[in-house]
């Protein structure tokens, strides 16, 4: 197929993780998300809880994240922070992932890292907040903190994460091939548009 | 159809319009465009070059917008501006327009004018900026200014229109239902995935 990797970026709550697996699963081609964590962990000897909740937030400078990078990384790390670190490793286990073969790849800022190939279809899933508020109450239950504050929460480590390392400002329709709205399409139409695309052909696309 | 009225919003050289005609053609409903702003021309007086010209730039408060104002308007205005007003006009046709039936509506922030209503599909059209010179040079031609300097300033100025009209950020996913990078998936292939999303049953959207 023509675009062999489906980066999927999505708004927390939007069911763009429940997209990328239904995806992968119907092209029948391996879905990477925290089994790539988990693969960063072995690689680096980072605490794996530590890499799971720190992977996608913020850079953070607090004395926990140094406290873990310095008791795994064995001076490894040249002066970089934790997070810089991590951020280096897991780019190049992408880099990997999508030389090996066709796959799916949730978040991470995979559509950013894999920008200069030609076989990578970039997709930014979101929807309304009352959708994923309600989403987000239905899968992960109640907390003591309010589904909309859970999701500005959320939200706002997302976009400063991507914009420290990617420089670009976090859901603009420009940075993907396509985004979807799930809260209006529905999680299977969705499935149903990115699989389409997978096979496109250069006379597909001659205008 | 559930989603009767498309919208189209559209970087400048993304062939955004011509994917709106396309869908029109192929869905066998209305498009809207010039014709929308003749429509406005005739109910208000104003001159239509002039409307034209100014339909989607940015808000000017130039002494020659004012100077068409106060020839077409015959004291109708109320003291706003001639942008503000040919907004509120602009505004009243397109409302119109999407009570009377299906109908695809390019440009013109119909997305955020329609945004109370629930049989509407937003769509916005976007490609690098690569594809779009070579593009705006095939379609207009040549002039003295850079294709990058066209793009630039035509882009420039839908995002301050469309930021001072609606108070929204240009370009951003969340705004509409499907964002798709135009030279990426091409034009056929736009048209497709777009005119797909017209027959949506209450059940598609389950989930």
């Amino acid at each position: 197929m023509n675009n062999r990797i489906i980066t999927i970026s999505r708004e927390f709550g939007s069911g763009g993780r429940t997209i990328g697996k239904m995806a992968a699963e119907k092209l029948g081609i391996p879905y990477y998300d925290k089994d790539l964590v988990k693969k960063v962990a072995v690689e680096t000897g980072f605490d794996e809880s530590y890499i799971e909740k720190q992977g996608e937030d913020a850079p953070s400078k607090s004395i926990f994240g140094y406290a873990f990078a310095a008791r795994g990384m064995n001076g490894a790390m040249n002066g970089m922070s934790a997070d810089d670190f991590l951020w280096v490793i897991q780019r190049n286990v992408i880099l990997d992932l999508a030389e090996k073969g066709p796959c799916v790849i949730v978040g991470r800022c995979a559509d950013y890292i894999l920008k200069e190939r030609t076989d990578c279809l970039n997709v930014f899933v979101h929807a309304a907040a009352e959708t994923r508020a309600e989403r987000i109450v239905r899968l992960y239950g109640e907390t003591e903190k309010s589904p909309a504050k859970r999701l500005e929460e959320k939200d706002k480590k997302r976009e400063v994460y991507y914009k420290y390392y990617t420089g670009q400002v976090w859901g603009m329709a420009k940075n993907y091939a396509i985004s979807l709205d799930s809260g209006k399409l529905g999680l299977d139409q969705c499935v149903e548009l990115i699989t389409g695309l997978t096979n496109l052909r250069p006379e597909d696309v001659k205008r």
